[in-house]
C-alpha cells in the first residue's frame, strides 16, 4: 500500500517546487497517447519493410535507414548514427539428426559459436541436467562427445528466469569446449512447444576455440532426453556459421530541451536475430517510444513550448551480440549529463510495474509517474533498485539514473529468439498501453528539475 | 435430452434379448482402460523409435513391423500385411523469399505437388482471397504468376472448417495450373499463429500437369496479404519433390469371435506427414485403438471367453495421400461381413460426442454405447449420419456400418500435418478417455447380434 499513498499524498502537496499543470499535461499525454499514436503502423512498417535485423548485416543498415526516415517525420531533430565496430556472426546451413532414425532436430545454432565442417559431425550424445552436472562431469564423458544440456526454463511474469537459465547458453558451449566436447546443444531458453528453437549468443573467453553449439526446440529436446535415458544415442550436426569484422551503429533524435546539457533517454534495440522478424524483440521497443516521443512533440509544437530537459530517443545497434550499441554509446556519451534512461526491450504486452533507480532526491518524481500510470493498470515497484534495459546498464554504471517500465513476460520467452517472433503476436491494445506509460513517464522527468544521477 | 432419456429406458428395458451382464461388463472395461492401459508408452515407443511416417518410405515399412510386434505383444491374432500400389511423393528443398528484402517465408511443399528447377522461379504474385476469386480471374491474372490464396480458416470443435476449406488446398493448385500459373502459396489450412506450414495433400486430374504448391505458416501468410496490399511483390520460390512408383500396406491384427464371418473393425491409420512426427496425425489413433483392444483381450484371457463377434484392428497405410489404404482395404474385404468400423484419426484430445451410421434394427445399441460413454463426458449424436472417419468411408460406402467417437477438435487444426505434431501435444488424461471410451464401444458392439449394415 505504500507507494500508493505515497503518490496520493505527492498528488495533493502543495509544497512541491513543480510548475503547476505538469501533472494534469501527463494525464492529458497519456490520454491522447492511449486514444491514437504511431506505434502500430511504425511496427507494420518496420516489420514489412525492412524484416529481421540481424548485428551488423546489410539489413540492420537498412534499419537505421528507416529508424532515421521515421524520426524526421515524428519532427525529431539532432539526428544522428554513431558508428562502432563489432564482429559480425551469420548463420550457415544447420541440420541435425538422430542416427539410425528418421528423427530430423529442429534447432538454431546460437550467435558466436563455432562451425562443423560442411559436411557435419557424427558423435555420441552425452546428456546433462544442468551446467553444474556438466561442470562436475569428468572430461571422459565430454571429450569428443555432442553434450545435450537439458536444463528446465519456467514461466515468469519479470523474467527471472532468463537470468538464471542464461547461463547455459551463454557459458555452456564455452565449458564444454574447454573440457574437450566436439558440440553442444542445450535446450532451447524458452517456454513454448513449438518446433521453433530459440537462438541468441554464446560466448567464448579468449584462448578458448569456437565449437559449434544450437539450441534444440522443446519438443526435440524432450525427444532427445527419452533417447538418452533409453540408452546411447548418436547425432550428426551440420552448423556452418561464419563471423568477420564489421560495422553497427546507434541512432539518435531529440526533442530539444529549455537547459542546457540535461537529456533523458529512452529507446530500444534495432538489431534483431535473424530467424524471425524482430516485432517482439526489439521492434516493439523501437516502435513504442518513437511514438512516445511523437505524442510528446506533438504537445510541444502545439503549445510551442520545449520540455525542461531534452528528450533523445536513442536507436541502438548490435543489442543482441553482448550489449554492443550500449557500451559503445555509454563511452561516446560519458562526459554528457544524461540524467534518466530507460529502454522499451521486452515484447509487446501490457507495462505492469514501474520502477527506478535514482538520486534519493529523485525518488518523489516516480511517485508522481506511478500515479499517472496507476490507471493503466502499472504498479510501482518501490525498491528503488531498477535495471532498465540491457542497453541502458552501461549508462547507469555511470551514473544514470534509471526508469524501467515492466512489461508482463508471461509469454515473452515463447517468441523471443524464435522464427515465431513475427507481427501477429503483437496486440494493438497492449502496444497503445506501453505508449502511454512511456509518454506520461518520460514528460514528467522531463519536465522535472529534481537530481536523478546517481553519481 | 431425448438421446439421454432413451438411454436411460434401454438400461431399465428388461424385454432386450441380450445376454445378461453386457453393459456391466463394458462398464468394468471402461473403468479398467481408465485406470491402466498400454496408449500412452505405445505412443511414446511409436514416436520415438519409429519417427514420422510418410506413405511408401521406410519409415513407413518399420512403422509396419512396429505395428506387428505391437500386435503380438498385445495378443492378438492372425497379423496379416496386405500390400498395394502407390506414388510415393517426396519432399526436396524448400525456400521461398520475398525479393528485395531479407524476408525469408516458412513454406511446406503440398504432397503431389511438382517441382521447381533447383535454382528456383522468381515471379510476381497475385493474391485472391479465396477459391472463387480464383476462379473468377482472368487468365491474365493467373498466366506465369505465383498464385497466392488467402482463405480463412477458423477453429470448430467438430473440424468441419477443415471440409469448407479444404478445396483450396486440394483444388486449388490444379485450378492454378489449368489458368497457366507458374507456382501456387496457399495459406494453411490451420488455425495456429506459428512458423509452422502446414503440409497436406493436394491432386492435379489426368491431363493437368502438376505445378509446384506450398502452404505458408499463418505468420508468412499475413505478411504476404500486407505485402500484396501494399503494391507489386515479387517471391523466389524453390520447391524440388519427387514422385515415383512404390508400394504400401495395411496391417490388422484380431481377437477372434466366436461367431463366423462377423467382424468389428476399429483403427489408426499408420502413415504420418514428414514434417512433423506423427504424433496427433495419427499416431494417437494406432495406440488408442491397439489400447482398447488389449483391454478387452485382457478380458477375455481372464474369463476364457470369446467376444461374439470377431474384433480386428486395422492399421491403415497411405491415408494421408489419397486414403489409399482404406480403398484398398474395402475393395480387398468387400466378400466380408464387416458389420460395424470406426477409425480414431482426429489428435489425441477428448471424446465428446458418439455417432453411427447403421441398420435401424442396430440404432439401439447406441443407445446402450451413449450410456456406457455418458460419464467420460461423451454426449449421443441422433442423427445416424455418421463418417466414421477417412479410412472407414470405403467400407461405408459398401455397406459397413459406421461407429463415430469424435474427439475434440478445437487445437487439431493448430498441430496437424505441420512440424509441431510432436509427443507433447499429447495429453495423458486425454488420451485414457479416448481408450475408455473406444474399450467400452467395441465391447458393447462385439457382443451384441442386431444388424448393423446398412446393405
Amino acid at each position: 500500500m505504500r507507494p500508493l499513498l505515497l503518490a496520493a499524498l505527492l498528488l495533493a502537496a502543495p509544497a512541491l517546487a513543480q510548475p503547476a499543470g505538469r501533472i494534469e499535461t501527463a494525464v492529458r499525454l497519456r490520454d491522447a497517447a492511449l486514444a491514437a499514436n504511431p506505434a502500430w503502423p511504425l511496427l507494420v512498417d518496420l516489420t514489412d519493410n525492412v524484416g529481421p535485423r540481424l548485428a551488423g548485416t546489410e539489413a540492420e543498415g537498412r534499419g537505421r535507414g528507416w529508424a532515421k526516415a521515421a524520426m524526421q517525420k515524428l519532427g525529431l531533430t539532432n539526428i544522428r548514427e554513431e558508428a562502432f565496430p563489432i564482429t559480425v556472426w551469420e548463420r550457415g546451413q544447420e541440420q541435425a539428426s538422430i542416427i539410425g532414425s528418421n528423427h530430423r532436430l529442429a534447432i538454431a545454432a546460437l550467435g558466436g559459436s563455432g562451425a562443423t565442417p560442411a559436411t557435419g559431425i557424427t558423435a555420441p550424445v552425452s546428456c546433462f541436467d544442468n551446467l553444474a552436472a556438466l561442470r562436475a562431469a569428468p572430461e571422459s564423458e565430454v571429450k569428443g562427445r555432442i553434450i545435450f544440456i537439458d536444463h528446465r526454463m519456467t514461466v515468469t511474469q519479470d523474467g527471472s528466469s532468463y537470468g538464471i537459465n542464461g547461463a547455459v547458453r551463454r557459458a555452456g558451449p564455452a565449458l564444454a569446449a574447454q573440457k574437450g566436447a566436439a558440440a553442444v546443444m542445450i535446450r532451447s531458453l524458452g517456454t513454448d512447444y513449438h518446433r521453433n528453437p530459440h537462438t541468441g549468443s554464446t560466448s567464448f573467453p579468449a584462448g578458448t576455440a569456437p565449437i559449434p553449439a544450437v539450441a534444440l526446440a522443446l519438443p526435440d529436446a524432450e525427444l532427445v532426453a527419452r533417447r538418452c535415458a533409453a540408452g546411447r544415442l548418436e547425432v550428426k550436426l551440420i552448423s556452418t556459421p561464419t563471423s568477420r569484422p564489421g560495422q553497427s551503429a546507434n541512432v539518435s533524435g531529440e526533442i530539444p530541451g529549455s537547459v542546457a546539457n540535461e537529456v533523458v533517454v529512452l529507446g530500444g534495440h534495432l538489431d534483431s536475430w535473424d530467424i524471425g522478424q524482430g516485432v517482439f524483440d526489439d521492434g516493439a521497443g523501437v516502435a513504442i517510444t518513437l511514438a512516445a516521443a511523437a505524442t510528446i512533440k506533438a504537445e510541444t509544437a502545439r503549445t510551442g513550448q520545449s520540455p525542461r530537459r531534452t528528450i533523445r530517443v536513442v536507436l541502438w545497434g548490435s543489442e543482441e551480440i553482448g550489449v554492443v550499441g550500449g557500451r559503445a554509446y555509454a563511452e561516446a556519451h560519458r562526459q554528457e549529463q544524461i540524467v534518466l534512461a530507460g529502454e522499451s526491450d521486452f515484447g509487446a504486452d501490457r507495462i505492469w510495474q514501474v520502477g527506478s533507480r535514482v538520486a534519493e532526491a529523485g525518488v518523489p518524481l516516480f511517485g508522481e509517474i506511478g500515479a499517472v500510470l496507476a490507471p493503466l493498470g502499472i504498479q510501482p515497484d518501490a525498491g528503488n533498485k531498477a535495471g532498465g534495459g540491457a542497453d541502458v546498464g552501461p549508462l547507469a554504471a555511470l551514473g544514470t539514473g534509471v526508469l524501467s517500465l515492466n512489461q508482463d513476460g508471461t509469454r515473452y520467452f515463447d517468441v523471443h529468439h524464435t522464427p515465431d517472433d513475427t507481427l501477429d503476436k503483437a496486440d494493438r491494445a497492449q502496444l497503445d498501453q506501453n505508449v502511454a506509460a512511456w509518454t506520461a513517464a518520460i514528460w514528467l522527468a522531463a519536465s522535472d528539475d529534481r537530481p536523478l544521477r546517481t553519481k
